[in-house]
């Protein structure tokens, strides 16, 4: 790779020294960022490196395309399972995502975000996250007749569901219940799921069928979840999968990575430092000065204020809490990291931290609990004028 | 991972010989595909597997994962580089890529779609794509004053490009002409392009700078290019980001991976086999049957017609060219692969061949030149009455 850089025709002139310091590069820095799984908004300051400009140069890119991704999916994940109200959501959009390992990625960050699995081994096997899978159409295809198909599936997976709506939806169900066949559940994958899943319902129950299941699949999202749910269609779980694992309607998460602060040497003296802060005025394109912290404010188990400030300020409101937690040491994790299930424990439990208006479906409907502190906004205002 | 699969609670009525099976497993079917950088269109096969069912199954979800994603970013960028008319459009979007790998992938896809190169230089290493940096704004907020992260840049790239915008783009210009600083171009990177494009190039030409270029970067996409080019704004290359990694306006293409006919030996008679072809007739999600191909009538260089039709039809229209090749012959590849220059010199010459109304940048005013076949017509009649 160092070699390769050589050859490079951009870096024939760069200094020797440069990839011997390649060579040998460690992240020696300090990290700070909120735990994962905690709910954040717009513009606060997720993560915090402190370190020599070259080393948070390197990181930079890496950095910004693992948070910007899995928070976004995260974030999709946990819209669409509140609309589920509690209704078990699997992730099926491996075949979607943007490559294989942005398939493995978005099912950490939806199992994270409540979904209660994947359809993608290979995530269950290197993340340990719940592995689900129903038949396929070309399964079914690929007997002469579907109910063959059927039968040869529930023998091997007793517990599996068949997927009804390669043909027709209803004439499969009759099909279940004419050869006695018990599935655990039947999908719905097509049509209007609004109306299916009712008559499926009824076709099932009139017939012994009250504990066969139906999951609903199908280009969902949170929108149609929210519209099943209120017209309460009789769907057991969900399947989601191109609109989670790509956040189909707003695919790019626009985190940052600024530089808001560097300490210089004082001329002749490299014991003592000056700081400086930093900031661009580039139009729309501002970004804030300082090294920062979230300090959370919560009432009656509700999140009232998240106030961003300067993290030397000394004004703290009394029982704030602070987000930014030091992971990192110089180079060092000095935090034990969670395991995936806690991160998704600690998603849930924030969940529950939102006040109504930051749970509407509707972002425009929200109001954002952030606030920066008075020194920042004074800083900003100086900066914009 | 073969143990973690017999680990799996669904997997525990599997036979054994599943397991023992997958340890063997090695791909051994045949597949026909279009040669990689042709140009086609909706409703077309562009990638035909013909093995036993186990087979076909397994490779599917990873097939259509790297085909979807990759098909999706080459098609936004040829759109893109179409726009640009003959300027040089740099892919610049890792960090809001879907993860790492997406980011690879992509910097691959763009180059096909007629990219000049990337900013990710992983993609350099492991695919030889050309690849062309510009300094970060961070770079620049590490000095004290603008000029100095210019005279340094340059001292390292002389032939580098100064970005302008981090406080002022003019001033900056400005600057660097007062410093007398001879930067191989400069880069615009926010604010109205159309505007400051023009006022830049103006005034690097009054103080003997005319050599020195002009990239614009910030949000752009094939409609705002479109636009800039039209407004003739004195703008030399393009930098694009987000809007590419992402195909931000439609992140998902939804390329399908059909069963469209099985073979079963025949009762009794292991030597002979019936083929029965398949279809689904799930709403909304009707497929078509039968193993095809696609014919491309070309006239005066321009491609006239698609004929998608079944493989084994015999009135095949003279002079057509079938499109589907063989690359892998029982598990053996058979043709060449390209490298990824000859890809995409494939893709450009592929171009050349789009009639007027194909290239128009709004897609709902084009005609699709796809046709099925009357044999094929007829079938898919059957399917849907």
């Amino acid at each position: 790779q160092i070699s390769y850089l050589r050859s490079v025709d951009v870096f024939k002139n760069m200094h020797q020294d440069f990839f011997k310091y390649l060579k040998k590069f460690k992240f020696k820095g300090t990290v700070w960022a909120v735990p994962e799984g905690t709910i954040v908004f717009p513009y606060e300051p997720i993560v915090r490196i402190e370190a020599p400009m070259i080393e948070s140069q390197i990181v930079e890119t890496f950095v910004l395309s693992m948070i910007n991704f899995q928070s976004m999916i995260s974030s999709k994940a946990s819209r669409i399972s509140t609309q589920a109200k509690g209704k078990p959501v699997i992730e099926f959009g491996s075949r979607r995502a943007h490559g294989p390992q942005a398939a493995v990625l978005a099912a950490r960050a939806s199992y994270i975000g409540g979904c209660e699995g994947t359809s993608n081994v290979l995530a269950g096997y290197e993340l340990g996250i719940p592995v689900h899978g129903t038949m396929a159409h070309s399964f079914i295809m690929g007997f002469e007749k579907e109910e063959e198909a059927f039968k040869r599936f529930i023998e091997v997976f007793p517990t599996g569901y068949l997927l009804v709506d390669t043909y027709d939806s209803i004439a499969a169900i009759q099909k279940i219940i004419k050869f006695k066949i018990h599935p655990n559940g039947i999908r719905l994958d097509s049509g209007d799921l609004s109306s299916v899943a009712p008559k499926a319902r009824r076709l099932l129950d009139r017939n012994g069928y009250e504990d066969c299941r139906i999951m609903a699949s199908g280009d969902l999202n949170e929108y149609q979840i929210h519209h099943l749910i209120r017209k309460g269609a009789p769907i057991d779980s969900f399947g989601v999968g191109s609109e989670l694992t790509t956040s189909r309607d707003d695919p790019v998460m626009s985190g940052v990575y600024k530089l808001v602060a560097v300490k210089i040497p004082r001329a002749q003296d490299t014991t003592h430092y000056k700081t400086f802060y930093t900031f661009k005025k580039s139009p729309g394109k501002v970004s804030y000065p300082g090294p920062k912290q979230i300090l959370r404010i919560i009432r009656d188990g509700l999140i009232k204020m998240d106030l961003v400030s300067l993290d030397n300020e000394k004004n703290i409101p009394k029982g704030s809490i602070p987000l930014l937690k030091k992971y990192v040491d110089n180079g060092n994790i000095v935090t034990k990291l969670p395991t995936l299930q806690e991160i998704r424990e600690i998603h849930l439990q924030q969940q529950l931290l939102l006040p109504r208006n930051l749970r509407l479906l509707n972002v425009t409907q929200r109001t954002s609990p952030v606030t920066f502190s008075n020194k920042l906004s004074t800083m900003i205002q100086k900066i914009q004028g």
